[in-house]
């Protein structure tokens, strides 16, 4: 058993990139390897946070731009002190289904939002909690559609149009750019992960990207390797 | 009748020192001159406000102070594009029970959060929305105890301690001075009104400190004067 701690990783990307599959998938690899690790999603992870999800996700509720911002960060402030910090405090792995980059991707470029206000409020949500490492699931735009399709009926924000996700989509392109993630210092570092091709491939991808990017992790993610 | 536009009025004070009332009964004078205006309270005003409103006030719920902070914040973002601006658009008086005075007080000097942090939410909320007033009523320690004890169970914030109740008290009492308000220009104007002594007397005692400071409103608040 390897013993890894204090190790927030963010798994980000569009609609049907396959984020939710690939964190459960190396949850599973790690436990398989012994290392435990505890897993979130957003919004969400609290009682609070899931009364803000039911709140942000239902399908039949209009929000103002900001309202809907600032309810994502109450629940984000609500998971970094109960939840994530208690957790990184103890030593532990955690994995996270979005974090802010889906913030700045959505509220900023999808709705339009002022981009230095949603960092101030951001600032008050994660209280100085920084990401490891974020894993940005890229997958070209017919995939991204086709899985999305696969699932029932859509959500407040997946009903939000095509422009709307033409834009979120471009912004999480521009997060790649290393001088972005240079004049944004609190998204810790932005790993592109290829999530093209079948889940199995890019369970690979990431467990080979994680075993270079946090060399601890190394033994856990390549142990159970098939 | 005296046609007055676009004029937010906002009633600020600790527990117990009658803003609710007071407001209430400058409504009623305001529309007894045949002066319309619309009254809202904070947290609320809206569907989501009203569903933030339960969750901040129920007394069996444990909330972050960040979480707390941005809850006030999503549903005065709701409220402020919702209703504020619309009716101050169309030139009506708001009155409103309640606005960021109370998150600097209760949030930053009772909560303790930092106050740069809060300010910059706030701005996402406010959306550049300043009121043309602010009634500070203030209520000496034993009055305000005292009104507050007559009503019924108290809610979360109301139960939250004396310390903090002695923080916010003394917070309310910095924003009179002229040097916090130079340094805070978001607040707008800020007249402190001596709430203690009967309703009938603060509200003698309103009309006049309005009729002075809003000369456009003095037909209407003086009109029904007694």
């Amino acid at each position: 058993m390897t013993t890894v701690g204090g190790t927030l990783i963010v798994f980000e990307g569009v609609e049907g990139a396959g984020k939710t599959t690939q964190l459960h998938r190396l949850a599973a690899r790690l436990a398989a390897a012994g290392v435990p690790c505890e897993t979130f999603r957003e919004p969400g992870g609290t009682a609070l946070g899931d009364e803000i999800r039911r709140l942000l996700l239902d399908p039949a509720r209009e929000l103002t731009p900001r309202a809907e911002a600032l309810l994502f960060m109450a629940s984000r402030a609500e998971l970094v002190e109960r939840r994530l910090k208690p957790a990184l405090a103890a030593g532990r792995i955690v994995l996270l289904d979005r974090f802010f980059l889906s913030t700045y991707a959505y509220q900023i470029f999808g709705r339009g939002l002022d981009e230095r206000e949603v960092r101030a409020a951001n600032m008050t949500a994660t209280a100085g909690v920084v990401p490891q490492l974020t894993l940005l699931l890229r997958v070209s735009a017919e995939d991204g559609v086709a899985r999305a399709l696969q699932r029932g009926a859509p959500d407040r924000m997946e009903q939000a149009g095509a422009a709307f996700h033409a834009r979120v989509s471009d912004a999480f392109t521009r997060f790649e750019h290393p001088l972005w993630q240079e004049a944004h210092p609190e998204t810790g570092p932005i790993l592109p992960i290829d999530a093209d091709g079948s889940a199995d491939e890019v369970e690979q991808r990431i467990a080979g990207a994680l075993a270079e990017a946090i060399p601890a992790l190394r033994g856990a993610v390549e142990g159970s390797r098939a």
